[in-house]
């Protein structure tokens, strides 16, 4: 993308209404615009990252064994009276009438609706495990919306949710979810720790949070400093592997890790030594639940078993807040010159910044630059503006692209460009055609 | 995908609810339920022909130069009152209150809300042309909702918007949009055909609408014939060339075709010749408008010109009905046994039929094809269950993937798999490796 081209509304202004950086930066950053209170527009280079998070979700789940589906934004008050939660949900529940005076509301979440679909097409035990899940709106009117995206109204979840047989079937989900959601969360460049949580107006007896630690963070939480060196990384797990799953399960979560709503002191001193016992803040990134037949059976969604007995299916739901994770990366990753996008969630690979836009040595090789990288599939975000180099590099810095390729008229006699690393600061002065191919190496693709 | 692990939940019987075949095929398609009157959950099947509807989309618009956003649904009612729609736009707005009593709404389009986030951020004509779009849910309060999604109330739409200096350059987007959707159809196996349109409530001097013929259309339309032979085809256009997308709209608008809130008999009779004049049903599937500065007028949305004058920028909006779309391709591609996919937009590219499950031989042979197919790329459907031929024949036919290889122990004894055309019942014997590379072909993929 030629910026000349683009919409990036970036701000020179601190915004009064932001409190904490991410909100800062991401009006700054012209990623997002307020259109009321807690419920944003995506600009752009906002819906550029939210797109990619999307992404990333899809493959993972769809990797998981879990299968897309949609489910409307507006849903009818019938299911939730069914379940009870109609009049339990309280005001956060944005209700409506349509043009019949019929009870709708917006979506909050959809375990009604899910089951609703289960329902009325699967019968039989050999249908069995399904988990299906969505990525859409959802809104919570809260009272006070703040934060930007991080507690906004109107918000992007995926929700999935797993039908089984049994309680054990439903535990591997959960197990599954647990798995594919930390290389979710790694994929995203964010360390998103499960902890063991309470769980709220969903119901249900095993339930994690996974919290990203950052000072800005909603939650308090308490944990054992050796759950910070694990990685799921690069593994090859088979998603069928009930065991591998259930190790990875133990792995992630037998050492002591709270938030407040859980914590318990004696525990947190009895479990972890002094030396590495914390207490920080965090960002609910996801949840996972189990919670079993609790709407299976006022629900009646049932399957006929081997032995031929009609039984509730075992369920749970489990969420990623995908706008709030914006939000989320920029808390967890930033300077105070800007964002610091990590290179799975960039909504531009690298940045090229032509210094002296007119010169026609300069033109060409940021020219030759854009077309090569883009020849391999990457996106450059060429600031082909007649802007100063001062205020093209405090764009690129703010904007947080992890990559920048600065190409100047006196480097270019010297046959270089420089490349530099957005995160350490660090340049290095390479040929055009070696600075194409290390960006391309950092993404996994081969030049040519 | 393995449809034993699939959710595609067919239905024998025909839902006494649908009038239209669309319908009644998406319903049995296991591709939507209803959710509520005029609102659908997308199924598996559902969301991927809906997915990949917004994948072209994204695709062409962003060749054309048009920048993706995402809008919000709800919307607060104060903009919609600076433009004077809020009263006019009756009872087919969803309107409510949140828990602070501010009147919201769920956005039926976003002409408002895309002038204000444009006069916020833009000052000077050197930031135009823009043209910004989205895809997102709207709801139309529909009084009597029908005919599945071809008339739900909540429905995916594309909608675009141009901001520009002068009416001539508002034209050329106009012109731009025009030749993206004629490629956007194609691609969907759609010939989509422009007519001349009303306004509506829109507003705007020159719009044309975008019709599926069909005889289940809800519009009458009168036109030349000689236009259905018209295709865009694989021409390269350059969006910046003002006069080649011009002649473009010249070519597919310049015969007469209207629908009859702008037919006159007497125009007609006067420009066809009468062995061309037609009179059928169409679907619409599109609209694009030129509305100049009926909303930057009145919101305040200027620019600074060359001159150093103020003025108020020339827009228009562009729209596409993504999620009525599954059903206008549906009505224009079918038989009596079910859908017939175009290869642009196929759930699944091709089926796998086992004749014999759990023989080894046809089951070795269908892993070894799924494998390859997956390999180069493309996504088969193997429908791998232990049921008769003739329930997975009837399955294939009745969700419509245009392409289905059937393996079974008497071919593969002399070799051969069995490749069959959905669209004409063909059926030709391949060796395994050549019904991969066939397939491969088709739809422009290697085979190894």
């Amino acid at each position: 993308m030629r910026l000349s081209r683009y919409f990036l509304p970036v701000l020179k202004e601190n915004p009064a209404e932001a409190q904490i950086v991410s909100h800062r930066y991401m009006l700054r950053a012209g990623m997002i615009k307020q259109a009321a209170a807690g419920i944003y527009s995506w600009l752009p280079l906002g819906f550029k990252v939210l797109r990619k998070l999307e992404n990333i979700i899809h493959e993972e789940q769809i990797r998981a064994g879990h299968i897309p589906i949609q489910m409307p934004i507006l849903q009818s008050a019938e299911l939730w009276r069914e379940s009870g939660r109609y009049d339990d949900y309280g005001e956060e529940m944005l209700r409506m009438k349509d043009r019949h005076g019929r009870d709708m509301l917006y979506t909050p979440t959809a375990e009604e609706l899910v089951t609703d679909i289960f329902r009325a097409h699967v019968n039989s035990y050999r249908e069995l495990p399904l988990t299906l899940y969505q990525i859409q709106w959802k809104f919570r009117d809260e009272i006070r919306p703040r934060f930007g995206v991080m507690r906004g109204r109107e918000f992007l979840m995926k929700d999935g949710y797993n039908f089984d047989l049994t309680k054990e079937d439903a535990l591997h989900a959960y197990n599954r979810h647990l798995v594919s959601y930390l290389r979710t969360y790694e994929r995203m460049g964010l360390q998103a720790i499960p902890m063991r949580a309470d769980s709220g107006p969903i119901g249900g007896d095993d339930t994690h949070e996974f919290l990203v630690l950052a000072e800005t963070g909603e939650s308090e939480v308490f944990y054992d400093s050796a759950i910070t060196d694990l990685r799921f990384g690069n593994r090859d797990i088979d998603y069928d592997d009930r065991a591998a799953c259930a190790a990875v399960l133990e792995e992630f979560t037998s050492r002591y890790a709270r938030t407040d709503e859980t914590h318990v002191e004696a525990e947190f001193h009895a479990q972890v030594p002094e030396a590495r016992r914390r207490q920080a803040r965090g960002i609910e990134v996801g949840q996972i639940f189990y919670f079993g037949t609790k709407y299976s059976e006022p629900m009646g969604a049932t399957v006929v078993n081997e032995k031929g007995e009609r039984v509730p299916v075992h369920m749970g739901s489990h969420g990623i807040g995908v706008s709030r994770l914006v939000g989320a990366i920029i808390e967890a990753s930033h300077d105070d010159r800007g964002i610091i996008w990590p290179e799975g969630v960039t909504p531009f690979h690298c940045g090229i910044v032509n210094l002296k836009q007119g010169d026609a040595a300069a033109d060409a090789a940021c020219e030759s630059l854009y077309g090569a990288l883009t020849a391999i599939g990457l996106e450059p975000l060429y600031d082909d503006r007649d802007e100063r180099a001062g205020a093209k590099f405090a764009t690129m810095d703010l904007i947080g692209l992890p990559w920048r390729i600065t190409v100047g008229p006196r480097g270019l006699r010297s046959g270089v460009v420089e490349l530099t690393s957005r995160r350490t600061g660090e340049s290095e002065a390479l040929r055009p055609e070696e600075a194409v191919e290390r960006v391309a190496r950092i993404y996994g693709k081969a030049a040519d």
